[in-house]
């Protein structure tokens, strides 16, 4: 038996860590393949004590990150554990949730690459970095429709957390094996956006050239000192992403990193980040709040 | 640094634990000294979802066994942890407490001597054993007084339980180093109860003959095979109970299984064991519901 894999994808509040998730999830099997872990359950406070103390839930203080380390190592020991509970609606702290032990631990967080052992009790770690007008746009529509926020409340939010994201969330960047990047593109379909993913030397990545054919339009990727920039055009035909999807996992899953000594992950087994937001089907012309971007192509990596 | 050690208190519901507790983490130096776990804070259910499940709390199906197992492991090995919480007054689960750890883990429980890994997680077991009597009076007043049940709810729920203390209560004595008895007494003061410590050889005890004397009225103790019978009379004078504690825990500090090989606790650290039950300052002639008894004398134990 190989020991769970923990993938982490980290971001500020509205980059899409749980769209993205979503997919991951559904594609590996769904529940019962996958314990699903949400960074923003282990806050230390709910709203209103954080609104008292003047802190944010983006400061490090304001979460038992220690508790979430436990946790990730408790999973991938194969043991289960009782995983606290944030509701975002109502801004409070619940009962938590005995969460078993599944091949795969994804897990999303404002700060889950903050420390060192937190880096460490993942197997793989993916950052996404939208554009910030898009992360803006995405947060906005996110909060007041499912969040119960008003639209001046999560624009004021969004300036009072201004600086910690750059002193908590953007540094943990650098510490991502997989950067994501989404790129606004010149195609009058709004939810088409390229797509830049960062492959660091980090992990083993695969060759890709076999399967991007020829120069043209299409995927390239460009070798860099020590990591490689995989550029997904907006356009690229489903079929080839599916194929670089497969190549990307193929070469992945045999990365040492991964794996303890006595065990392999099934052959079927494979994470596909699926960009599409479910809650926006028909792309607009215009990346507006009330309806946010269609994300093409399916994004692809182990 | 000493690792944290863990005392563990096992006993049927209203057996008096949480009240021994109460004496011995004052005495250990307060909240700053001690981590104080409750078992019942890991119940799976609600009481409501029980009484639909039609499932006991004694039920180990009904706790999170593995996860306080997991609890204790952290504490023991100074980490703090997440601890649910069971409010027993609403009968609902609660947000958890970040509980840091301390020089010692008080921890009391229905069922934390139920697997052997709980076991192992323990450096001093013990039992209580009150005579059933006495124990119904104990919970029927705790129950109706502080938890807000009927005198009918709680008959009827001690012989909904009878089955399951039988099944996962009783067989945890064999697992004891210690395991305290109260004997009621002839004396007219029903306050005074004669406490039978039996102590096995599971845990290094001291030789306390020195301090017994010589043989009459006061404490005795009894050397059987492989554990010892200490008998303290209801009327034993409080200066010799308090001599009996120093050689207990004088010798007891030393016993090789509660230490790690780097470290001692500090010669003023020691547990001892205070049975007054707070809430029954008055001793009356009979050990009824509304006026538990008053226990003398100090029990004392490492």
């Amino acid at each position: 038996m190989a020991r769970p894999i923990v993938l982490g994808v980290v971001g500020d509040s509205g980059a899409g860590k749980t769209t993205l998730n979503r997919g991951v999830v559904r594609i590996l099997g769904g529940g019962g393949q996958v314990s699903y872990i949400s960074g923003d359950d282990y806050h230390r406070y709910g709203r209103d004590q954080r609104a008292e103390l003047g802190i944010t839930p983006l400061d490090p203080a304001a979460n038992h990150l220690d508790v979430l380390r436990q946790h990730l190592d408790h999973l991938r020991a194969s043991e289960p554990i009782l995983k606290p509970n944030y509701d975002h609606r109502s801004g409070t702290l619940g009962a938590p949730t005995y969460v078993r032990p599944h091949p795969y631990v994804v897990v999303e967080g404002l700060l889950n690459f903050h420390t060192e052992r937190l880096r460490d009790a993942h197997d793989i770690r993916v950052f996404l970095a939208p554009p910030e007008e898009l992360r803006r746009n995405w947060k906005l529509t996110r909060d007041c429709t499912r969040r119960g926020y008003t639209t001046h409340q999560v624009l004021a939010e969004l300036d009072r957390r201004e600086r910690d994201v750059d002193a908590f969330i953007a540094p943990q960047r650098r510490y991502a094996d997989i950067v994501v990047c989404f790129m606004p593109t010149d195609d009058p379909d709004p939810g088409k956006l390229d797509a830049h993913l960062i492959l660091r030397g980090t992990l083993k990545h695969p060759d890709l050239t076999p399967v991007l054919g020829p120069e043209g339009d299409g995927p390239t990727l460009v070798q860099g000192d020590g990591e490689m920039l995989l550029k997904i055009p907006g356009s690229t035909d489903s079929g080839l992403a599916s194929e670089l999807e497969e190549a990307v996992w193929d070469r992945m899953r045999y990365a040492s990193r991964l794996w303890s000594p006595r065990g392999r992950p099934s052959a079927g087994a494979r994470i596909r980040m699926c960009g599409t937001r479910p809650e926006a089907r028909a792309p607009t012309r215009r990346c507006t709040p009330d309806r946010p971007p269609r994300l093409r192509p399916v994004l692809t990596f182990p």
